[in-house]
């Protein structure tokens, strides 16, 4: 089975359309794609049923924290993790580096790996580029990720020039571990190279040269400046194998996914549409809008006229308003389901975009629709 | 529209199975029904198409909390509280009467109505029988009651004989003033008369004179001890007309409702379901189990092997645990879907057995079933 199939290419930018196909997934999945994240086995809010019917094959889930909680090993007994929480579709695991460097006060790093203390109980843990895998592998995603080092933002160039080259030496440790098991799961490598140019491009072609069966870029966070993103992206790409599925790690809002396409990435995840739905926040078709605004007291309209969800079909603004005053779960769920029905939405419009091959145009559109709404 | 129609007589015991027609309701609703309870407009963590797959057609709102939040001119505006929420089906409302009297440091109860203080902010305000009937038609519902005192657990003779002596004059009130209005809404009274037989007997009659629609048994509250509600029931009961629909208020667990049916009782509702959902408490065909025990770590089956609900269907009792232990949303949604799917199921067994004339003996089964687990 060929993971990863080019099927378009935009002649005026690097978007690219294409199919990946997953050993958990019933249909080839088409990209660029957009990862609900399921943190702990649960894209929070909303059911498995619902990820599907809004038309995702593939969620994302954190190996720190199954890790913790409930455990590899118990979930290694239900089957893996797509059994475990009843998934049918496909899942990428991260390597739980990104969560135990965010660890700070509770890590102690060196070149075996790093020892953590649990944020839950303070229990002492110890994760190496091989013991990420070991756990990735007992959970079973069909995607899982090398372990890196994720270096801090701001972060000199010493420092990230020192985390870099550990990242590409614990990836060497991960293909060896990986490809001594006899598993079905893909292993992508991760670029880092932090805010340096130089470092961006020897990380990518690094990587490139390790021949993992698709490559990530990490190291972008959310909250940092968009630009820096871009600039990220735009370092790395030029060094990564055009037949390969490029994954950027964490990104992002639905302007940087416009940006990125169009710099050529395949893969995204974020926590921004479920997170943010948890606080009133809707992303619509007129830009972002925060549902608590007294503005939307007696808007008994949907909240985005434009949207074919299920939400939108039927509750009011005003309904919504009323049930996050009320501090209601109703409010996260039905604001969870709008914000990943934007995001699919969005996803199949760039795909379509760039099958017509007229990209650009609808990158450029869609920024000035999401303008609208924001500054007011 | 006939509002009630018997259609089934038990020969054993008091129980009967009938059908209740109301405006918002598509289908003529059969009885004995439990309604879900919709605080503020939201049966808790669940939407209303969740609400309606569940196969109920009719819910319960509470006139305290919507008069606050968002307030009833609010839903006048948009339309009744139906419109507001988006519900298809038809509801009741209480008269805001149980949440203020369980104010008790800031209320001040005179024969008038009752002044008291919002929970929310402090801010002063004024129930009276016919204010309480005012702010109901505002709402829209197709039941609304009557605005009754509710006495305390526990509380003298003199004193509940007084609070049930104001409740009659109230509802004399509530029924004058409800009928100098054109609203296809059906007024409820509520019988009341606390632990005391005589003013039980007295009370039904009282309220049984006053031709009200529907008649309801109050003052039996969650917490205790099941012997009061069966005494509270069992002597009001035989007061009351057979031709009307009696509803129990506030009840009641999977026993009292057995018990309560068997003596005649053709509505109920009750949090329970919901509430305990959100703690992790599951009734089964067991009995109620509470998922966070340890024994449930690592089972992989469903929580009730016997129940045909969606979420049993799909998700493990370790699955559950696991999104308990994590304090995740959905662990709230699937136990809570699961137990009014377990309500449901009792009181569409209920009916059929009334229909089959053999409703003891299903009561007598049904009980010892739900004795299995419990004790273990």
């Amino acid at each position: 089975m060929t993971l990863f199939t080019l099927t378009h290419r935009s002649s005026e930018t690097g978007a690219r359309g294409g199919l990946l196909r997953l050993p958990h997934a019933a249909e080839p999945i088409p990209t660029p794609v957009f990862m609900p994240v399921g943190t702990r086995g649960t894209v929070k809010a909303m059911t498995q049923e619902e990820v599907a019917e809004l038309g995702f094959q593939l969620i994302l889930g954190n190996t720190y924290h199954l890790y913790l909680r409930p455990g590899h090993e118990l979930i290694r007994k239900a089957g893996g993790l797509h059994k475990f929480i009843a998934w049918d579709g496909a899942m990428l695991t991260d390597s739980g580096g990104f969560q135990v460097f965010s660890l700070e006060e509770l890590r102690k790093i060196t070149e075996e790996g790093v020892k953590f203390k649990s944020h839950l109980d303070g229990s002492e843990h110890f994760f190496s580029p091989e013991r990420s895998i070991e756990v990735q592998h007992a959970l079973g995603a069909d995607i899982i990720m090398a372990f890196d080092e994720c270096p801090p933002y701001p972060c000199s160039e010493e420092a990230t020039r020192q985390a870099t080259e550990r990242t590409h030496r614990w990836l060497e440790r991960c293909t060896a571990y990986h490809a001594a098991q006899d598993t079905p799961q893909h292993l992508f490598g991760i670029a880092q190279g932090g805010v340096y140019e130089h470092l961006r491009a020897e990380s990518a072609q690094f990587v490139a040269s390790q021949n993992t069966p698709g490559i990530a870029i990490g190291g972008v966070s959310v909250g940092e400046p968009p630009e820096l993103m871009q600039q990220a992206v735009g370092w790395s790409v030029p060094f990564l194998p055009p037949e390969k599925p490029r994954y950027l790690m964490g990104v992002g809002t639905p302007r940087d996914l416009l940006d990125a396409v169009g710099q050529g990435i395949d893969m995204f995840d974020c926590v921004l549409p479920t997170r943010l739905g948890r606080n009133g926040t809707f992303y619509t078709t007129r830009g972002r809008i925060n549902i608590k605004g007294s503005r939307y007291t007696e808007d008994f309209g949907p909240v985005d006229p434009n949207c074919s969800c299920r939400v939108c079909a039927r509750y009011s603004a005003a309904y919504l308003r009323h049930l996050y005053k009320c501090d209601e779960i109703l409010a996260s769920r039905l604001t969870t389901y709008h914000n990943l029905a934007h995001y699919a939405q969005l996803m199949a419009n760039i795909r379509s975009a760039i099958a017509a091959d007229r990209y650009e145009a609808f990158r450029r559109e869609t920024m000035a629709m999401y303008a609208g709404e924001e500054a007011a």
